[in-house]
């Protein structure tokens, strides 16, 4: 089977990385709008061949969209004369707009997934092998994808060792913002708040392993998150308002020397072990 | 050379292992208020022996506080009589409150120190060998030390592979507010926000690495962290309204769809990076 994956970055690379290791099943193309990834992805051995042809691509049994999720929609623009048995399958971190933003001929060609892994690195030289193994993916709104499709993504994410979860797309935006797209901001406004003081270097020289985990995903890239919190704007509020008072509270009860509530409140926090 | 871990925890069993290796150089005998960890330890090979006798600990030459923040002071007020050449070390995560709360008459056998290391785990089962192994060690007010304990105390890090750094007790607690006990502050916050909304299992369910990491440290002790937080309340609260501002601009980015500024409050938060 042929298949062009349209975006040769982290998942995208990744991607290409785990089907490579099935015997010939897959005759891997990949595609990128930028040159220097093409190379990169070429010379690690991510993909079998390169394409600069987008018609080629087109012509691909399965198309996958591993660009940011702004890109996913207006690409999907451009594959309205794909054939009936194409499949489309996009990564976007953010499904509702996509969902929906999807044009309507085409529609039940794409199956819209969400895979619940990553790291903060970017481009080619990102990719892992294993990225997807035992990961979840949420494939979303799987009633609007024809069952074609629906068998062959999930053909290619039993390939790839994935764990399935099915979603309505509005309710994995909701959970997406608590799970990735909120703690991504809560990322970005910690290292924020140190690099704002007056010297950010001697504080840091003190960094144990606990400000390190928490501050790895403010490395995320601007351009990828810009768009995921464009799209995903209103859960994301949502989320933030929440954390917001959490914060607030606690800042509340350091400030009323409440240590029994605040004893209390980080006890309930230590539940979330419980299910995660 | 004797030495007595007081608190048999992360913090003191590890250091046990770690003496441990050393052939010999140190008898390490251990104490605990909780006779489960006294069990515990010596099962897990922690220490070279108990000791249920206070008195026969404060005849150590060396003496290790690996307790929470607040018995390290109450503690302190009862080794009074020990002798000159005996040095105690502890290893409390703030440090103002305790190098201006240990006795007088006994200041000078003080060494107070941070070891900017640990996990989110707690007791004895949760020591690991190399714990401080090429871990920052915080020595703070040394000047307050005599020169005889300094030389114990160097000798142990030197020991346990510790890079040293020294530092003003008051200035170590601005920076570790920032670096280490805001930061817990969010991630429980983190837990906190997610616990409470409708269907956490749900939400749960999609947690990847990124929120994984994140939350990791919400799973710490609260006996540990009401102590610590009620120690470095001024500066606490100094670093959570820091980070809260930027949690708010973000917010406000987002509702005034102002996406060129929040791409580059992204791009300048990826800077931490180049530090750290």
């Amino acid at each position: 089977m042929n298949i062009g994956i349209i975006g040769l970055g982290l998942m995208g690379g990744s991607l290409g990385l785990a089907l490579k290791k099935l015997s010939n099943k897959y005759n891997i193309i990949g595609f990128d709008h930028n040159p220097t990834h093409t190379n990169d992805a070429f010379r690690l051995n991510l993909v079998d061949r390169i394409s600069t042809d987008f018609n080629e691509i087109k012509k691909s049994d399965i198309i996958i969209l591993t660009i940011p999720v702004d890109a996913i929609i207006s690409v999907s623009q451009n594959l309205l004369n794909i054939p009936k048995d194409c499949t489309v399958i996009d990564f976007g971190s953010s499904k509702e707009k996509i969902s929906n933003g999807i044009p309507k001929k085409i529609r039940k060609n794409f199956v819209t997934a969400h895979p619940m892994t990553g790291t903060e690195k970017f481009g080619p030289s990102a990719a892992i092998e294993g990225l997807y193994t035992e990961k979840t993916m949420v494939i979303c709104d799987i009633e609007k994808s024809a069952d074609y499709q629906k068998g062959i993504a999930l053909g290619l994410f039993k390939d790839i060792h994935a764990k399935i979860v099915f979603m309505d797309a509005k309710e994995h935006d909701r959970h997406a913002a608590f799970i990735s797209h909120m703690p991504h901001a809560v990322a970005y406004a910690l290292a924020q708040s140190v690099m704002k003081q007056e010297d950010p270097k001697s504080i840091l020289a003190l960094a144990g392993g606990g400000f390190k985990s928490m501050s790895r995903i403010a490395k995320s890239s601007p351009n990828m998150w810009e768009d995921i919190f464009r799209q995903n704007k209103e859960n994301l509020l949502e989320s933030i308002d929440a954390f917001n008072t959490e914060m607030l509270l606690c800042k509340k009860l350091l400030e009323e020397e409440n240590w029994e509530e605040l004893h209390q409140w980080m006890a309930e926090a230590n539940k979330l072990h419980d299910i995660l």
